[in-house]
């Protein structure tokens, strides 16, 4: 049976991590502070913000939460957004979405500037992961996979890597932060031929196709590392990914389960995310603890 | 043998609507205008400059020449281009790189605006090829590669394509374009394992690999088509690309010779750019013509 990679070890490391950081900035007397932007009360948003206000409670990282009625229109969203990118006192912010209809949801997002964009969502962040430089942030589901890989030692440098899915916010970045940790990087999607033999063909496969349980066992091979992005309800009504894993876990090495995968794991990456622009905007954490020192010299 | 993929060939077809845009244009009251930003008189910069003046001259587009000499400085230049920018009758900028040491590069190619950016040197370029969407260009050459495929109907969809290199001048955004048109795209690169391997699995090779003849004969399979980005000199002192040609054409279907293949098609696309920059600009050559009915009315 494969081994599980499971995002709560992932958690544990990447979260004392970031306790120290948050513990360094404080010491240089900043408080890294994530806004939440929500638009009325979506159940799923609500679950997202309070999992992410209690991750951030866990280390550290104040958050100010920002709402705003059902009817809220885009002009009065892009302006709170531009106010809280203006704000020194913020370091990271996150806009719940999808917004609702009628909202110009692309209009709000790029009034976010790329520093504070913790989740990724600017065509500047997109830019910077394109780019592989600049100031903005990744998708943080993106990230997921990709400290999922780090913190389980997989080797990814020459090796061969699969990923399922072009999407904005996981298959595109994934493949350029792969390509970036110099894996070989193929990517499928619904038009592709042969995706059980593409994938069988990989080292590590991530599936972020948004479709339940659709990588069977035909598509994988002995000695893999699977990493399952997906997040679908099964017949039953039970939550489950992308991959077959009951079929998977037979035939690779290591797999992410659903839930308790690469979602468990965004939380712990979007704090990290507030911590590292919290350092950015102060010009480091060695920076601020040598401002602090200078301040305590006069 | 393989098919030669002609340069000129494509050139043909691209300038023969290059010049049909253009004249639309022109019967708006538009003339496109391509400004081409020198330092110093490089000889590679001189024989690309001469190569672009002729090509434009020809379907119709102006060129302005705006030289610099070798002592200018990062903000001349950041200034000019700025200017460019903000000048109305002109539709696209092309700054001839690598600018001499000491300038910063990368400040003055951000100085250009997205819309005028027909050589894809900005951010906010890279950023639209990743995205697939937004107001800057992809690099010409990158541009080329995917022109030859089309002119003479190699299909893409659901083909595997594999791109040797990850540039951000060929490699990534060669990538990203055939992702669009729906291939399954792999991209390898100095740190790939099993190159040969790879692209002999391939419906598609694009070689931009930087080496002179690095692709030789064990990369290929019977079927394929073959683009070759390479541009080098072999032992010999003669023109090469990174395919070894001679050994690849007595394999593979189609593929493109060098020179004469990629390299010759650039200056075409750089003028269908600045036509597309100037009907862009001017609210498309449907609406450029309304407007001259418009204003023959009056």
């Amino acid at each position: 049976m494969a081994k599980l990679l499971l995002g709560k070890e992932v958690n544990t490391a990447l979260n004392w991590k970031t306790t120290e950081r948050v513990n360094s900035l404080k010491a240089a007397g900043i408080t890294p502070v994530l806004a939440i932007v929500r638009v009325g009360a979506r159940e799923d948003d609500l679950y997202y913000e309070r999992g992410a206000e209690k991750r951030c409670a866990q280390v550290g990282i104040e958050v100010r939460k920002v709402t705003f009625e059902t009817g809220a229109d885009t002009e009065q969203l892009t302006a709170a957004v531009k106010a809280l990118s203006a704000d020194p006192a913020v370091h990271g912010v996150l806009i719940l979405r999808p917004l609702p209809d009628g909202i110009d949801e692309r209009a709000v997002c790029e009034a976010l500037s790329p520093e504070n964009d913790v989740d990724g969502v600017t065509t500047a962040s997109s830019a910077s992961v394109y780019q592989g430089r600049g100031p903005g942030f990744a998708p943080c589901t993106a990230c997921s996979v990709m400290e999922i890989l780090k913190h389980y030692g997989i080797a990814l440098r020459s090796r061969r890597a699969v990923v399922v899915g072009r999407s904005l916010v996981i298959g595109k970045p994934v493949a350029m932060m792969l390509l970036g940790a110099d894996a070989t990087v193929t990517v499928c999607h619904s038009r592709s031929g042969n995706l059980p033999e593409l994938c069988r063909g990989a080292d590590i496969v991530v599936a972020s196709a948004g479709r339940a349980k659709m990588l069977t066992g035909e598509y994988f091979s002995p000695g893999q590392t699977v990493i399952d992005v997906g997040i679908n309800t099964d017949s039953e009504g039970n939550l489950c990914g992308d991959v077959d894993t009951a079929a998977a876990e037979r035939i690779v090495d290591a797999i992410t389960p659903v839930p308790g995968g690469v979602g468990s794991v965004t939380t712990s990456v979007l704090a990290a995310h507030v911590a590292e622009a919290a350092e950015r905007l102060s010009g480091g954490a060695d920076h601020a603890m040598r401002r602090v020192s200078a301040g305590v010299k006069k």
